[in-house]
């Protein structure tokens, strides 16, 4: 060993004692013929003291930035203690050092506030890597990862690896594929999820599985995914929604409390997909604040059953809401004196390209109990008060409202309402809230194939109610215009997504495991009995021997780490992640390969 | 919940109690009017009762075997106990029951002797999975893995994913590589191993780094090897080689005690390379039994400084040792009155095309005193002695000498004493003995380039006392004939393996952290500067920044799975292992992809 301790450990109960640090020099301070060098490691910083003795020593062998350094001395009291570190009371007055390695001028300072930009640091990431706020992720990775591996085991889960090199079967997204040397003009798969294995699994009888594990998917990246990405994998057998739901709560909770400290006692909460989409505008509300969404008017198939508010806004010539599809209010709270400025930057905010409306309409519910709007000369205040009411506003709101079609409108609406919270400091980062969204709609229609996809994955069960439904009608859409009449558009999945202050974080569903009803899902979505058997043969080989009912959730794990970690990008919480080109700009990766690699694989480039 | 309990867990502490069980039918047995189901889980299996009551419902509907049963009903005590099971005591007096899934009567039977071939079994893996035989290995799996985590945890460890989608840097191995689609023309690589990214960390340093992490290899499959296999991989840094040979010894005990029970209290021993290759013949001896090599006659150049022993066999005129290069003695304890028959037997096996000698010669060492041998015309008796002597022989012992060319003598002589120890059952399955071997070479001789291939790898340091010998002299060697003579020939790596019962499990070194020697190191494997900087440009710009001494090591889990588990091959240890091509025969992959695949990622067949 280079050292005895390590830099984050010596205090006041070591005074006297001759010990050995290895280290890195964070900073180094001469006054005259006494130096003091700041040693870091990932436990701590030590302050060295080289006393008159060392100077020549030190002359003949300058110390640098980043330089390694190994250094024995006495551990003793310092005269000016530093009490924001464990180890500020005490120095190192150092008798001999060696420079175990040199260390050239870093690129960027290694310091929280560093002066590198995003490049800078992706190119030379070892030294990044180096900084307290990236060790600090990193380390709260591992103790999520740790927290959930006790859990799991705990509760009687089996870590079981599944392959990386597996069959491609493109069902969404893209497969990533490696071509096969000993196989030549065939390819492997790089997996999506290890879902059918882990499906297979309980076939098996191995009833409670999980895995950390790397999966990967060829898209197009947006902002913040990766090529590669990490999930917590699970899947259990003999339950039904309800075991999963409570097993896994659980699990978020005994991260939450083992990672932040934090005791997440309450029932977490729970609302089906529709209730969120007519509430929120989103699969995944952020419920850490209200301002829920007032439905002025909207299509009434796509929320059949719900009463209609049309009145509160019809009976007048305004053209922008009569002819929209749809018209959204919510009431942001105490911003009724929005002065004039402000609400034109609101406008200018929903007109962006992102949001894509093309205007905003607003009532001020003043103080004093009068209503001003946008719209006056369309609404009387009478009018503006009942919208207003139905909003939820109280005086002193300010009720926004938007008008268009119906997708964009609830989507534009839910963002309008997380921006305002986010202005308004209504979503708290030391805030954690839970929620658990249920029933999706099993399927969603393909407009260009006029045919049905999964809206989870081709594995997911439909309700069990409705699973006679699904087998005895055909999936052909014969009025591609009536689509949402097809007996299909109404059928729900036994899915289900956990939201974390309004991230999706974990998703699953109550998997299929009838071999009749696996075959009528992969009919739905246009795959006949030739493409069905090569490429899930063996699924549906496997329901023939005996399947028990099962069903699973993966978490996605660099989300949950930055979610926890109070960060919007998970490449905070990844230690070498790829740029938004797929690029690992310290490695240049991927590169091209020698001719001889292209010969044995027998594949030839044929660039466009 | 489909289950209140498992079919492992009932005992007649639930007598009287109303309990559900799932589970799949393992044997019906009708007696008249009554039935009796063996139920099986992971857990255990229990008799279910089904009585008169019941006989209707079950002529309805028959079970058969690995049926998804349900079934509720009053624990009650066996009146016929079965003590050989934890649930033999009780059975199941079922009041209802329900089919949760039927089964197809399955290929082979799911029982630990199957009568299911090897392909079959691969093919219908998912039924294989539910034989007890193969259940065990993967729990034992997930117990060292537990273990090992538990342990790395413990001692201060960080577990970091590093990426799998890399550079292709093939040195050694071939990689597996997958094309890029937003990068035409470009490859990623699949990691052989997380090598380099392990040491970036130590620059980075995070100090103590794990990973339980998939590597991949694109080789020609030998028997029991895997295109895809796992590493328990680990680095520390400011260590020592000692060190570290502390740090896993302590780490494989803990697995042992954990999983197996055993304390295993000796130090582990250690050998040098060198050693090994002398007195066993190969580099991860078994040393759970003696009968070392007795070196008669070897090439002084490979094992310089041994005293010759060469006398013991030249002056006669025995052509066959005289023309050799080397010649090779064993003693095989208590087999003096070997017949004819098994000597010719033994004659036969050395000179089989896996071994490749042209003959053994054999001197018998009698109860009585007296030697008799293959070579008596050319030995007296008091030279047989002598000999015999030399190779530790004692009266009752049979003398089993090769002789030919260095390499395949030495190797053949290796295999001749595993196998000899085999047959007299030195090779106690019961028995786990560790070892150490040490100082490997640095370098191997690549006759056909006339250059220096890395042993280990070419990040591995040679010893610190021979660091300036390599700076100092240029890797060419002038003359091939004599490479031997080449101050890289004797050049020894800080390099280390853990061998277990003669498997090598784990293997690793400490680092080069200079980047002064790195590049060397890189010269001396053929490298130039370009190709050093456009394949490890990463790690040579780390190694500029103050790089800690560090080192590492790797266990093949797989292979010590196996080990632990009392199994030849790694394939019983994995979930879904591939085949000797290759190919997973469940999923048949690799398989053709689409062409509007290829079409996106730029490439196409080039079959020959």
């Amino acid at each position: 060993m280079f050292r005895t301790h390590t830099c984050g450990e010596l205090t006041t109960a070591h005074n006297g004692k001759i010990v050995t640090l290895a280290g890195w020099v964070q900073t180094v301070r001469k006054f005259g013929s006494i130096t003091f060098v700041d040693l870091r490691d990932r436990y701590g910083i030590t302050q060295l003291f080289f006393g008159e003795a060392l100077n020549n020593d030190l002359d003949a062998n300058p110390l640098g930035r980043e330089f390694v350094l190994q250094a024995t001395g006495l551990v003793r009291e310092r005269s000016n203690k530093n009490l924001n570190i464990p180890t500020g009371e005490i120095e190192l007055e150092v008798q001999t050092f060696t420079i175990l390695n040199k260390s050239a001028v870093p690129p960027f300072t290694i310091q929280d506030d560093t002066d590198g930009g995003d490049d800078l640091r992706m190119k030379y990431r070892y030294l990044d890597l180096r900084r307290n706020a990236v060790r600090k992720n990193l380390e709260l990775r591992y103790a999520v990862n740790r927290s959930a591996r006790n859990f799991l085991h705990q509760n009687g889960f089996m870590d079981i690896e599944t392959p990386f090199l597996i069959k491609s079967t493109p069902e969404g997204a893209r497969d990533f594929v490696v071509p096969s040397r000993m196989n030549p003009g065939q390819f492997y798969a790089l997996p999506q999820s290890p879902q059918t294995f882990k499906q297979l699994l309980m076939v098996s009888g191995y009833d409670r599985y999980y895995q950390v594990v790397k999966c990967f998917r060829d898209e197009d990246l947006r902002a913040d995914r990766q090529p590669e990405f990490t999930q917590i994998d699970c899947e259990m057998a003999f339950v039904e929604q309800e075991d999963i739901l409570n097993m896994f709560e659980g699990m978020i909770k005994t991260i939450i409390k083992d990672v932040k400290g934090i005791d997440y006692d309450e029932k977490v909460e729970r609302m089906t997909w529709e209730e969120a989409m007519w509430q929120y505008g989103n699969d995944k509300p952020d419920i850490r604040f209200g301002m829920k969404l007032c439905n002025l008017k909207y299509p009434a198939h796509t929320f059949p059953g719900r009463a209609s508010l049309e009145s509160l806004i019809s009976g007048v010539d305004f053209k922008v809401f009569e002819e929209a599809e749809t018209v959204i209010a919510i009431a942001v709270p105490g911003c009724s004196e929005y002065t004039r400025k402000q609400t034109d930057e609101l406008t200018e905010w929903v007109k962006r390209p992102q949001i894509g409306m093309k205007g905003l309409v607003f009532i001020k519910c003043n103080a004093d109990g009068t209503y001003k709007s946008s719209v006056d000369k369309f609404y009387s205040e009478e009018k503006l008060k009942a919208i207003a009411d139905a909003a939820g506003a109280v005086a002193g709101d300010l009720v926004l409202i938007l008008a268009g079609a119906e997708e964009r409108t609830r989507k534009a609406t839910s963002e309008l309402r997380l921006e305002m919270g986010e202005r308004l400091g209504l979503r708290k980062k030391e805030e954690l809230k839970l929620l658990w969204v249920l029933d999706f709609p099993l399927f969603e229609y393909a407009e260009e194939e006029n045919r049905w996809v999964a809206r989870h994955h081709p594995f997911t069960s439909p309700k069990p109610s409705q699973i006679t439904e699904m087998i005895n009608n055909s999936p052909v859409i014969d009025n591609p215009a009536e689509y949402l009449k097809h007996p299909y558009a109404s059928i729900k999945a036994n899915a289900y997504d956990m939201v974390l202050n309004g991230n999706e974080i974990g998703g699953g569903s109550i998997r299929i495991y009838q071999k009749e009803l696996q075959q009528k899902m992969f009919e739905a979505l246009g795959m006949d009995a030739e493409e069905q058997q090569h490429k899930f043969g063996f699924l549906l080989g496997a329901f023939e021997y005996g399947a028990p009912p099962h069903g699973g959730i993966a978490f996605g794990f660099d989300r949950l780490c930055s979610i926890l970690g109070g960060s919007e990008s998970i490449r905070d919480f990844i230690a070498f992640p790829k740029n938004n080109s797929g690029r690992d700009v310290m490695l240049d990766a991927p590169s091209a390969i020698d001719a001889k690699q292209l010969q044995e694989l027998q594949i030839q480039l044929n660039l466009k």
